[in-house]
């Protein structure tokens, strides 16, 4: 079994989840974003958007923050140094798998 | 929503899950392999490397062909233009995700 066929059969199923790699990859080249712009920029609904910022929050990859903008409750969404470590690490396994690099 | 969004949340998801991709970047990029290759590049086993060629299959992704080595059987499989031009789409999908293509 190649090194390029094991990466793969071990890769990271937390960032996989092609909603979860939506949102992971987002905030991979943002700073930080709040809620409602993830729902806008993702698709997802308000529900499927919870749930898998709470499963990204639970791997330690995503810290959220609730605070207020005026009176308006607002949900800070950052990428830890985990989350960033996690993704590239998932990149680098995907790109090898891609580009031919599973002969 | 954007483009590169969308892709991602109407992935094929026959080729995402990770040890289909394996088998499939791998046929990509040999002419054919018969089935003891590929389990043993893959580390599947040959239950799990049989059910997921099957779905393959069905997709119209993979050919299987049983013939003879002498007279050992022998099974080549092939990726079809179906299925080669599926992972090109997938490929694409996922670079874009992959490259910040998500912002």
């Amino acid at each position: 079994m190649s090194q390029a066929h094991k990466e793969l059969a071990d890769v990271d199923r937390v960032i996989h989840e092609p909603a979860r790699l939506s949102i992971v990859a987002l905030l991979y080249v943002v700073k930080e974003a709040d809620f409602l712009y993830l729902q806008r920029e993702s698709g997802l609904t308000k529900g499927n958007l919870s749930s898998h910022l709470t499963k990204l929050e639970e791997s330690g990859y995503v810290k959220m923050e609730k605070t207020y903008k005026g009176k308006l409750p607002l949900t800070l969404l950052t990428l830890t140094g985990t989350g960033r470590a996690a993704f590239e690490r998932y990149r680098e396994t995907l790109k090898r798998a891609l580009s031919g690099g599973l002969r």
